[in-house]
């Protein structure tokens, strides 16, 4: 039978099989792992493509049901659904895939303009004889100035590599130039690389480009291993106040983890971190400070006073980094306590900052970061939204691992439908989970809108004489117990978006504006990602303007650090960018309260 | 009876005894080593003291004898033949003290202008509070902006330390400013330090000093840790190229014995190394290479090429130094692969650079640096002259411990009287010691100008069939061993005395000029500040020029570093004077050879 092909983009998967196939079917097989909370069976409408190229089997009943007409208009697809009848190009939104396949996702792929602070030059050097014993600093240097470049400056580092390196490779060398300042020293022909790395609470993600073309050559996503730690922020800065040396435990492991991650980019690509002769650091304070080695204490404790706001340029070996021998590691400023460096990276790679429309860029996260950027004024503030939305605090809440239940969806008020990472059986809920559960719990009215648990339901159990529901029974979770919703999860999940909501509605209160005059809504990081937008607005996270004005941008943070890398020019609009926020302290807001106890409404 | 008082400087020690008493013997007592070869018996001439103040009884006829009637004016006095009939207060010069007391003598106490790198501002900063939640750099940026302080650099290093401290002491703090940088925080009213080190191959001096006042609070001598790595710089490069970790090892000696130095230096005077916000370093290029963590290796080989010349300023903490986080060490140019950093120092400090006469600076060692000045022009070279001079390659040789023989007179051509350092039962021969044995032998006829033994003369015995003498039998050394000295002995003092003195003429010749034109010759570092002058100019290392011609310094280089840390002027001027040195390759000069053959003759 006929063969055709099916591109997955822009995951960048193909594969062939025989013309008709079920796209679903095909997927499993690329291994591109698409949502599919009901088997397939074209109940759930999570498994949404769109048909770039090529040709499909005409819609069916299920999709004209499940996808509205516009949507199919546009060429959203449901995957179960649809046959392959020629070589089709699959475009696959982020919210179709499973968690750790979206990890590797980047929404936003934003080009910066190519401007790298660290050059390449080649020169060739005269070699020493007993008529000619100047120092080996002295031949770089007077090579360096035929070609233009004026009163260098030679870091020691550099040069304790030097001299037996170019009696090595032969007198003849790419110098990598930081202006004047020489970075490091290359073999002839290697590609100058820069790093660009994003330090989550909980995962980073690392990106290896070539200087001099702007190419991502590699990129890789590890857990942070200081989570071993203390999982939250807060936990890490008390485990550094409690131990003498905790503070630089958790700045070696950190580093350490991008040594590593350094390390196999670059093996991967068959280059050595060497090369790296430029880096961009970005993480919220906290992340910042303990990569830097600065103190933590203060941020513990109000008036959650950063160390250093202002953006830093230190030298890479200087915190124990492996790249070349004088690379630098840049970080753009902090705004304040609890919105960093990273923040200001995701303003910057989402380009709200230098918009006409009212934006709004949230980061969500155990500390949630909001800024509005209306009239030519850029507000942020930082929510206390505490760590349900990454699973803890919740009876069965786990982070989004295989396993974790990250989809939900009751219906007829009674028959639950899950999705779990990787397909593995259920043992826990996920952020996302989470907030899809609440959302279904009130579109079943099986919760009011106060968060109480509606007697009388038939899912509804008692529990602790506060209400409850059990979405998996005990034989069908992965550990043998039953998996639950109870009152006190659907009570933190409240408090969360109350908190998030609530400093969303005093930034617009500030501005003296409300939602409806939101024009677009960038929803970052990992969970921003990954939730439901529909489920958020449902519970009132968000607030309700229409769908299409979110957008749901991914690792912004990490791809706000590569456009600091490749260009200079990017850091100087974070910095000045920076410069230009008003902070706003919630909680010394007079209104907040207020909003607050209005925003704990579901 | 009546008491008098005996003031012994530049030592500073003071002793209090009876009307009449012997300074010999005073000097005994006050625990200051006098060199007394003859045991005070009046016949060695060693003891010489210059009463500065007060009475003496007057001159003996031995002392007639001994010293010149100029001398004898200038109240030159052998302290055996001597008795204090008042207060008196003596000058000590340098020959006439024992080595390890001499070490701690500074000959040139050369006060250089004050106008040090660092300097201490002090400064109130304004609490944060929740109205207030600025960051902490930026605390100090803006109490530093009201103190005139624009575009202020805030090293990472200093804010690692900065936040704790402030809510420890209570935001007043004495800031340490290089230029716009802060190079620390210290508590208010404490003294802002700085630290001169020289580093010998073999020993090491560090001087603790003011920095707002040039006060010289407390200095120190210890051995060179590296030297359990090899006794000379050949023996350490070759250390560090065979072994892959041996560069490492022989930095952190180092380093961790200056860090060590710093702290009891600072123990001594009650302060902590914390406060050191700025250093000074000077060694020779291997030296200074291994401190820097440089490469060493192609110093090892022809054409022995520096890795750096230029001058460094590098960041402490950058090398392992524990001072103030973000405390400098600035290192002086090196000339050559053999002409270091510790002889711009020397030179710098005897300021022979800006003299109108000409004058010869050396720096006698394992390699000897010699700089002649004349004419408006600085020529230098360095000389192979081995480790004779340290002891090394003579058969009873030593480094200048404890029983090393340090001066020799042999009387009458028969009757050998000895000098020992701390006079300790004889052990071997150490620099000056065996300079002074060629000497003596040559004066008492007991060896030709050729350096042959003389056969059939009492004293000399056969050894191998080319002679030698015994010094000191068996039974009255510490180690029960004959101590001798044999023609080879000789031999290897005439091939390291030939290598300075041809040196030196191709540096005259280079010039123009003979030694009969000197008007000034400079001796410095440790062989040279103890050796004799008459034996070295009776042996030809010296030219035959009025002893008064000779000054004999002391350790200069120390003198120097300090200078350069108490002013900045002083660094532009070492680094002036290296760019106008001109090196002369002795191995590449056509006329060395025959002037080497020349100065072979004793």
């Amino acid at each position: 039978m006929e063969k055709v092909s099916v591109d997955f983009e822009p995951i960048g998967r193909r594969i062939s099989l025989q013309r008709g196939a079920n796209l679903l079917a095909a997927a499993q097989e690329a291994g591109v792992r698409l949502v599919s909370i009901c088997g397939g069976i074209g109940s759930c409408g999570e498994c949404v493509v769109r048909l770039e190229k090529g040709q499909l089997s005409p819609p069916t009943i299920v999709e004209a049901d499940l996808l509205t007409q516009s949507r199919l208009a546009a060429g959203y697809r449901l995957a179960c659904q649809a046959q392959a009848l020629s070589d089709v190009k699959l475009d696959i939104p982020p919210e179709s895939l499973t968690a750790p396949q979206r990890l590797q996702i980047e929404g936003q792929t934003n080009e910066a303009e190519l401007q790298p602070a660290v050059l390449a030059v080649e020169v060739e050097l005269e070699r020493p004889d007993i008529g000619d014993p100047r120092a080996d600093s002295m031949r770089i240097l007077d090579a360096l100035r035929n070609r233009g470049y004026q009163n260098v400056q030679l870091p020691l580092a550099v040069m304790q590599d030097f001299s037996n390196r170019m009696r090595a490779q032969g007198w003849v060398a790419r110098i990598a130039m930081r202006g004047a300042e020489v970075a490091g020293v290359l073999p002839i022909g290697s590609p100058i690389l820069g790093l660009a790395v994003d330090i989550g609470t909980t995962k980073m993600a690392a990106y290896l480009v070539d200087l001099s073309t702007g190419k991502t050559l590699s990129k890789r996503g590890e857990m942070n291993p200081q989570t071993g730690y203390g999982e939250d922020v807060i936990s890490r800065i008390e485990y550094a106040n409690r131990n003498p040396e905790g503070r630089a435990i958790l700045q070696s492991k950190v580093v350490q983890a991008i040594n590593w991650m350094a390390e196999e980019l670059c093996r991967e690509v068959g280059e050595s971190p060497g090369q790296i002769v430029d880096s961009v650091v970005v993480g919220n304070t906290v992340m910042h400070h303990l990569f830097c080695g600065l103190p933590v204490q203060q941020l513990g404790v109000s008036p959650y006073v950063p160390a250093v706001s202002e953006s830093l340029e230190i030298a890479a070996h200087q915190i124990g980094l492996e790249f070349a021998p004088a690379a630098n590691a840049y970080l753009p400023p902090n705004i304040a306590g609890y919105v960093g460096a990273d923040h200001v990276a995701m303003l910057l790679a989402t380009e709200i900052w230098e918009t006409d429309k009212v934006v709004v860029a949230i980061d969500i996260g155990t500390n949630t970061e909001i800024t509005l950027a209306a009239g030519g004024r850029m507000l942020s503030c930082s929510c206390a939204s505490g760590p349900a939305f990454e699973g803890a605090h919740i009876r069965d809440g786990m982070r989004a691992a295989p396993g974790a239940i990250e989809r939900i969806q009751i219906r007829d008020s009674q028959d639950i439908f899950l999705q779990t990472i990787d397909n593995q059986p259920p043992v826990g809920l996920c952020g996302s989970g989470i907030l899809d559960a609440v959302a279904e719990l009130l579109n079943g009215q099986i919760i009011d809108s106060s968060g109480r648990f509606i007697h009388g339901h038939p899912l509804v159990r008692l529990n602790e004489n506060e209400g409850g529901i059990v979405l998996v029974q005990a034989p069908e979770t992965g550990h043998g117990r039953d998996i639950s919703v109870t009152h006190k999860d659907v009570n933190e999940i409240q408090l969360a978006k109350a908190a998030i909501r609530a400093g969303l509605e005093i930034l617009l209160l500030e501005a003296g504006l409300t939602h409806e005059d939101i024009d677009e809504i960038v929803v970052a990081g990992a969970l921003g990602s990954y939730l439901s937008v529909g489920s958020a607005k449902r519970i009132g996270l968000f607030p309700p303007i229409p769908d299409d004005l979110y957008r749901q941008v991914g690792n912004a943070a990490g791809m706000g650090a590569k456009q600091m890398l490749l260009s200079t020019h990017r850091r100087e609009v974070a910095e000045e960018m920076s410069r230009r926020i008003e902070y706003v302290e919630l909680t010394a807001h007079g209104e907040f309260t207020k909003a607050f106890m209005q925003a704990m409404y579901l």
